[in-house]
């Protein structure tokens, strides 16, 4: 019974402090690229979903929905937003994946966006708190930065873990990013630069954080009769999953591993039909250098503890078996907190089609995001195909 | 190829000023009410999705599905929130029909809410005007009341609609209220007392305006054939449309009418294969009584510009040919946002189900709901059937 559902076009803005632009500007620019990407007329576009976090706080507007519709010209079509943190663009993709799979809506835009350098520093941590738990985090001064630091603390302690794996992850996805057109930091940095930044949070440093970004990115995906109308070469949703763990990360069995990832990558594998082998390339939530070290570890491209180890091999790298955010990741590309999710799926779509120059992973077929939200709270995993 | 998606439990907190209550207090309650009614084990529930405008400016809290299935104790299940403004609630609704109509989730708990008395009064109107077009209304000072008396000025000149027939809508409602256990004011008031209310925005006086309210409501839908395993008398979706229109109300062809409302109501009773006629009970979005007249317009039970006469002829109560918010609506039940469009479904499950003693529409067969956003951006709309 089972539609198959295809991305056939994609668009982003770019991705920085872009001071001369508002939220409605950068989002119709990467819903604008994505139809242009795609050839389709607007007027075949049923229906538009938005991933956002928080941009009644950020900008002082909700209701995005109505507002992209309005923008786009699209006429009278149904709009929404999906927020769950960080994940809020993969919430989106996966809720678009679901609408179309129900026979609802054939042909939708996918955006995800934010715009998080019109308030001040202190607002914009404080906004970032949002998708912490509040009550027994948030409120008591524990900033995202100070949350990872446990994380990355314990993880050095648990498994000898150094400071150099740390920094490595930021120099390999800064080195990426630098063949990134749309990347906030397209440029290289030595491991000493990284090693010799700023302290945030003792062992995270400011070049082991994401940025604060102002972007968006786009996509249009339909079912798969209306893709071939378009194109010869659609990429596929292989599958979609997502799960929950607590809010708080006092509360987790083992805050080095993202449980709510393991389960989501676990079955998106399964359902697939595929291994962690078969998987060409990834994106994976770097938010912190930290993060991407778990995650390797959780869906299952190195042991528990040996996260940091890989990253030191090479094998992560473009050229290696597992070649990891080769956009740059949340660290360099940047992450403006509801894009980050479709931009993920924006970077494999290209490497599958092949149009990531200087970037492209050789033959790459098939790709693997994870999104999460907090400390791991959500996590959606998307595998897509060729 | 495509599932039947039934309601098998409702639940919801009481709405008003809930001083001693928070928002996942609400919620958690919202969630657990609607598991006793269905009678279903937590374990069966396969995703949460929630509707909620803004928890991030009212509350600091955002990433609620997390948190939900954190306080709900549901385990590692998918777990998100909708946002389409006032709709928000509609939003979540329809995403859950979606998503189980895919086949993706077969039992999910879907739940709406906003607490909205934990900011002063100046901060929850600005807040609230997060759902209008932010840079060229609510930037300027164009609260919600005073869109709403532009429109309701427009409606008096266009069509003799008088202050009476705006008074008459909060009187019917308000008493309808009177027998609604979780309704935010629980008694009638008599005309004259609306009429000499405080003005707000001429003519919208304080007695034509829903008011800031604290609640949330729950529903668990599902699959027919898990429906069937749960209850003889599962209440269907027999259909879910959206559609939107400019955010801005200046921007519109008619400030008098909801072309969003038309579009999505219109397609809903021709995917369901009914009439007007056919509807036994109906919640209409009556965030003022002006709003409650147009969508009576709007959906087709009066031609457009005599909403008003309607009301005055009690066509629109309970024993008329067309009940209209037999809950209370917006107006007496309460209107904590995200809330809204899941308790007008709850409302409709309850009268199809027979279980609204006091406010029952005999032998009800078929209910329709219209929630809408901002002035009538988002229109959302859901007929229920048994």
């Amino acid at each position: 019974m089972s539609r198959r559902v295809a991305i056939i076009g994609v668009g982003m803005s770019e991705f920085g402090e872009l001071w001369d632009k508002s939220l409605r500007d950068i989002t119709l620019e990467a819903g604008m690229y994505s139809i242009f990407d795609a050839e389709i007329s607007g007027s075949e576009i049923d229906a538009i979903i938005i991933g956002n976090m928080s941009a009644g706080r950020f900008t002082g507007q909700e209701h995005l929905g109505a507002l992209a519709a309005d923008m786009g010209g699209l006429g009278n079509i149904p709009a929404y937003s999906v927020e769950a943190a960080c994940a809020s663009g993969g919430a989106a993709v996966r809720h678009a994946y679901m609408a179309i799979k129900s026979g609802e809506h054939d042909a939708m835009m996918v955006l995800g966006c934010e715009k998080m350098s019109d308030v001040n520093q202190t607002e914009a941590m404080k906004t970032i708190s949002v998708a912490s738990d509040w009550e027994w985090e948030g409120l008591f001064g524990a900033t995202f930065p100070a949350l990872y630091a446990f994380i990355a603390r314990r993880h050095m302690m648990e498994y000898g873990t150094t400071e150099e794996m740390l920094a490595q992850v930021a120099v390999k996805n800064h080195a990426n990013a630098a063949h990134n057109p749309w990347a906030q930091f397209q440029r290289p940095v030595p491991i000493e630069f990284v090693m010799g930044s700023g302290m945030l949070a003792d062992p995270i440093r400011v070049l082991h954080s994401s940025p604060i970004s102002d972007g968006a990115a786009g996509l249009i995906m339909c079912d798969e009769k209306t893709a071939k109308k378009y194109t010869d070469t659609p990429i596929y949703i292989e599958s979609s999953t997502q799960a929950s763990d607590t809010l708080a990360l006092h509360d987790r069995r083992d805050i080095c591993t993202a449980d709510a990832v393991v389960h989501s990558s676990k079955s998106a594998l399964k359902k697939a039909g595929l291994k962690i082998e078969d998987i060409d390339v990834f994106e994976l939530h770097d938010s912190f250098t930290i993060s991407e070290i778990m995650l390797t570890e959780d869906v299952g491209i190195a042991e528990k503890g040996k996260g940091g180890q890989v990253v030191l091999d090479g094998l992560t790298e473009i050229g290696g078996q597992f070649p990891v955010n080769t956009s740059g990741g949340l660290k360099a590309r940047g992450h403006p907190i509801g894009a980050t999710g479709v931009a993920q799926i924006v970077e494999l779509a290209l490497q599958l089609r092949g149009d990531c120059e200087g970037r492209q992973v050789e033959g790459a077929e098939k790709g693997l995001a994870v999104n999460i939200g907090g400390t791991g709270a959500t996590s959606i995993v998307h595998i897509l195909g060729r």
